[in-house]
């Protein structure tokens, strides 16, 4: 079984305005809301492969009873942790005259020690053997900074798999937890690093990183220059065809959710994130994040390149 | 009894953003959201001076059903009538280090030929002999611009008395139905008459426009300058003393309010207007849009000065 979790979901407003100016006022050409978050998008992905991941996570007050009613709509099930606060919207005005876009992104609710209880037990309480976990993104106000390592431990106590998604100190405190998997992309890495990824070496260097802490297969999603990682004593790299990207936005969270759907379906791990990095692409063809259509990767993926690096 | 009409009831919500740029990605440093428009601000700045108005209007979806528990939260009485499409939110992000405003403006829901009907029964079972409806702001997409017109011929044949404030087309249209009276800002009639108000004589041919299509009692809100208005054959200006504004935004809503708080009590017509000014003035001193303190207005009111023009 697949479930995803996703401490800190959104209600992601997409506001199209036309020569948007600071300053002035506006009249929206178009507005788009969707469920969003590193979880939800992964779940949304393995929907359109045809497989139910629930999204776990905490949710509060109207705009989080709209997501849930989004998620009914959508046939995205989900077990969520119900708080007093409410859950974030975070904006998106997309000019489509001047190409810009200006993001504005809610802080979100403050959860309290109970709330993060209640989520790690109806984490815990889905991890049997073989379970995979997609896990990421930012946290709440009030989580403690440690959390993933928390719910990483957990999870392996009970022989579960981990794939972490996440940034900053969320992913440098996470990997404390050895999850067998992490995705960060190619920013995040030369972030917290420090060094830039720019040759096979430092690539090396970066995935050795992970590897050290106790990461067994570590990805760096590379956007157009696809994905590498380690696994087993190698290095290698994924080529995905060049597509025509829609909206690019969401296709690390789809590789994580076929990386987690190769290994349900107990895939080589190269396969799998084979068949993570053309999930990644197909995303692209889409204007959802995390919208991928399974008759899009059947057709990517047998043009997606491996190679040792 | 004094009932307020907003067909486009919104939700208003205030971003604070620090450094707010275009083409960014920024995090909210704070917000606050509120039910806004015309009717629901005159609403709330009677419920200050202790007067119940009830909100009659459109409201759908879960930003509706937020609005209303908003309502609820500040006493404000509604009877609303529950539409399939989802009550529109307005954005205004504020900048705190560079002093910008930014507007965004959604257009709201689609109502229906049905949804009107509903509204106008509604709007029309409360209406009595000295019924005061305060009622205005923009309409709703799928309303006939004449809404006003037919609203306010339907509250004059059982005896009511309506205030519109509106602007553009709809003022243009809605003055056909002879509304009692009319209280567009300055800026608004300057639009229509395209003249600009910048004597006394400009004034009084403002006010004749009004005065010609039947209204009994124009007054025209004219920011720091006061309130001008016509009654009975006489022209009026009215000024409020300098108050340090902390927001001026729904003062005009608050005049309206005053007004008729002043018509409710069977105050001289001038007076009422001076009530109006008050409370116009007295909403400058908080920061929501229509909230009034009474002890500001018993405070302003007797250094409101009345001169004919």
């Amino acid at each position: 079984m697949i479930i995803t979790v996703t401490p800190n979901i959104s209600l992601d407003k997409t506001l199209v305005v036309e020569n948007f100016e600071i300053g002035k006022t506006h009249r929206v050409k178009d507005i788009t809301a969707i469920p969003g978050g590193k979880g939800v998008n992964a779940s949304r992905a393995l929907l359109g492969m045809g497989y139910i991941a629930p999204v776990l996570g905490f949710i509060g007050g109207n705009t989080g009873q709209n997501i849930l009613n989004m998620f009914d709509h959508e046939g995205i099930k989900y077990d969520v942790v119900k708080i007093n606060r409410e859950t974030r919207t975070c904006y998106n005005v997309v000019d489509p005259i001047n190409h810009t876009q200006t993001e504005v992104l809610e802080n979100g609710p403050v959860v309290t020690d109970n709330d993060i209880n209640l989520l790690e037990a109806k984490i815990v309480s889905y991890v049997k053997e073989d379970t995979i976990v997609c896990m990421g993104g930012s946290l709440p106000i009030g989580a403690p900074q440690d959390l993933y390592v928390r719910l990483v431990e957990s999870i392996n106590l009970k022989g579960g798999r981990v794939i972490l998604d996440a940034s900053g100190d969320r992913l440098k405190e996470g990997i404390k937890g050895k999850p067998f998997a992490v995705k960060p992309n190619r920013a995040e890495v030369e972030s917290i690093l420090g060094f830039s990824l720019d040759s096979d070496e430092n690539i090396k260097k970066a995935l050795d990183y992970f590897v050290a802490v106790g990461v067994t297969l570590p990805v760096i999603s590379m956007g157009k220059d696809g994905v590498a990682f380690y696994y087993d004593g190698r290095y290698y790299r994924i080529t995905p065809p060049v597509l025509k990207a829609l909206n690019a936005v969401g296709s690390g969270d789809s590789t994580v959710a076929g990386i987690a759907l190769g290994l349900e379906k107990k895939l080589d791990i190269v396969e799998a994130v084979r068949l993570g990095a053309a999930m990644g692409s197909a995303n692209v063809l889409t204007l959802k994040p995390g919208e991928v259509r399974k008759t899009d990767v059947d057709e990517i993926l047998p043009r997606v390149g491996v190679t040792v690096i």
